[in-house]
């Protein structure tokens, strides 16, 4: 009973990926495909050089093993280079074909500005990425691009962004006039919570929300196993759910958004008002280096400051468990640098989230605060790469077995 | 390619029933099944029965048609039987194979009571309603009691629910043993998002929220033409997504939640609070034309009762706002008795979730107010049981066919 050749390939890669060192038996098993289908699945990706095999002996307790031959991903089959646009610099992140990053890079950026800023910058950040790690521009499958705000994966269009002035930009079609590589744009909590499901706390978990903290407040949700986005390819969001009837002022505009009492510029601001720091400072080093001082602070015996961290950890508590009463998903990861701040905002967010859940419901939502180092974001954009490779049947065999259909399988070359 | 055949022979029947007289090529498109495996499927189904096909001419404009073989859901290869329980009345109704409603039969009832009593009722109605309708019980093919609060239908068991005093009763299995039919519980408002899906305003959308309105406010999600269930197969919910930080008290015990400001026994609290109207009041009949008379007064220029419904939609709005700027579902359908008060209720609400729309998002979300009758979640109910027996590849086969396996394809007999 056939289905789209493109839906079992990308099951048969993707299983791979999830279970290195898997036998085909094991493959045939965990896709629900015949042992024939893998068979012929697996030699054609054997033959593009998307997977390799290595035979390997089965040890059995005391007894004799017998041989067996494993499938993993190739590393090299393709690297992906995933670029990450904040507010204050830009990050770029070269990854395997794994999605393993291999090399990382920052440069310094300021947003508010004309998107073509950004695409003269990541042009250039491109060529530097690739001479730096030695790789061939022809090995680059593809390149993602990670924007805060409202991106639409699938048309590509960036809506909204705090880091542009304009709206509506069709940015992966001009950086992809620019570039000349495949490339993909998507929301940057997005690609946080790809990575979280590809290699971080949300292996192997079918539905979890994720919370971003960082200079806004992101969210990401899976479900059966993918991202979901919502209308025009959006969504969803958690920072502008509000909190308080006609609250705070939000840099969005409008009033009460969690935003606006528990995001680093929020917590930023508290500081300032209560205390004249000098703390909502646009120079990027300055913000930065305030914003992680008074974290440090408000966790080591500064009463003010973990009070201010205390309420906006409730605030924060208030905005998930009103998520959590109205989608109940199973898990919650927390991670983003405003974890910086560690219980001193967590702790009250669990609290109050945990107060507010509702007597009927029995379930304990689990609670995850995952702090990352910057990689987690290229991997995400890797993770959005790959599974669009993934499930591309001219991907590998177009340009690598042209001319050579009637050859043996053969490896393909190796980048050392 | 092989995949499991109940998902294909799912998805050949789900396929059937929304393209009524489908062909088989048409079939073999839409389900991504080559033309052989659509044709060993309908083959199956047209010996047991569950499809019926009938030859019809193809009219081409101007010009000769040619005959042409059109595959339908057999409506009488079984009935299901939908149970909706409510704080005042249980209801039935007997749906046929396509989940056409064929008959439909109330009984008084009161809940807050132990669950037992309800199980005596609907076995006592199961028995009237299969006389009264002149259907055999071996006919049916199982039972779906549409109950509110936390059900998780996986596991058969009614975590809370306002109708009864118990938690985590296996109501599933207790009812299953005592008729000895194939039985489901479900959520009420996802019985209600499903026959949105199937049957209403929800047909060919794969994603969209329901908001139910009566004695509370509940809440359905369809993402990716699949019913959302969260943790422990329970969720979505809106009624208890806190709209005022410290609020009103709600029936579940915390401050604050929309279901305190905008249901119906809301709405009748605030009446009784602000006129001294007898209004919430423990007996049905009462309660049922209190909210009808003070809804039709609320329309009809009654001003205090007009801002009274004012209120309670702006409250709504700030929920269905926030849950909006979570998630971003492209349509919310509102439904349920609360749209008797139309345009006083649900204007309100719709003008304050636009208001808290993000300036960031430029979809316009649609909102849709559907009133059905009281049959809406019998076949939501049908829908679900008949979701079970479309993936079951031994409906029909084992009971109809057993002892005919080499005889050619006939009709089942068909109950008038």
């Amino acid at each position: 009973m056939a289905e789209k050749p493109t839906h079992s390939r990308y099951r048969v890669l993707d299983t791979i990926r999830r279970h290195p060192n898997i036998s085909r038996v094991e493959l045939a098993a965990l896709t629900d495909l015949s042992r024939a289908a893998v068979t012929g699945i697996t030699q054609s990706l054997l033959d593009i050089g998307l997977i390799v095999e290595r035979p390997a002996m089965e040890s059995k307790e005391g007894g004799r093993g017998r041989p067996r031959i494993m499938l993993n991903i190739s590393p090299d089959a393709g690297y992906v280079l995933g670029i990450k646009l904040s507010l204050h610099q830009m990050s770029f992140s070269i990854t395997d074909f794994r999605g393993d990053v291999v090399y990382t890079m920052h440069l310094p950026f300021r947003g508010y500005q004309k998107y073509e800023v950004a695409i003269d910058l990541i042009d250039m950040g491109v060529q530097r990425c690739l001479e730096d790690a030695g790789i061939e521009r022809r090995r680059l499958s593809g390149v993602c691009v990670g924007i805060p705000g409202y991106i639409s994966h699938e048309a590509g269009i960036c809506h909204w962004s705090p880091i542009f002035l304009e709206r509506d930009v069709p940015f992966a079609e001009v950086l992809h006039n620019r570039l000349r590589i495949d490339t993909y744009i998507e929301n940057d909590a997005n690609l946080v919570t790809l990575a979280e499901h590809w290699f971080g706390k949300g292996r192997n978990l079918p539905c979890f929300a994720v919370v971003t903290i960082e200079h806004g407040i992101g969210m990401g949700f899976v479900v059966n196993d993918q991202l979901y986005r919502g209308a025009n390819g959006i969504g969803p969001e958690l920072g502008h759910s509000k909190v308080e009837d006609g609250g705070r002022p939000c840099r969005c505009g409008q009033l009460g958004c969690v935003e606006a009492y528990a995001s680093d510029y929020a917590i930023l601001r508290e500081a300032e008002e209560s205390f004249s720091l000098d703390a909502y400072n646009d120079n990027p080093k300055v913000y930065h280096d305030t914003i992680t001082r008074i974290a440090d602070q408000a966790r080591h015996g500064d009463t003010r400051l973990a009070a201010i961290y205390a309420e906006a950890g409730r605030r924060l508590g208030q905005a998930v468990g009103n998520m959590i009463a109205t989608l109940n998903p199973p898990t919650v990861i927390f991670t983003g640098d405003g974890l910086r701040a560690a219980d001193a905002l967590i702790g009250p967010v669990i609290e109050e989230a945990r107060r507010l859940k509702l007597s009927g419901n029995s379930y304990d939502t689990t609670f995850i605060s995952h702090v990352w180092g910057d990689e987690v974001w290229a991997r995400g954009a890797a993770a959005l790469v790959l599974q669009h490779i993934y499930a591309d049947p001219d991907f590998g065999s177009a340009s690598r077995s042209a001319g050579k259909t009637m050859e043996p399988p053969q490896m393909v070359e190796h980048v050392q």
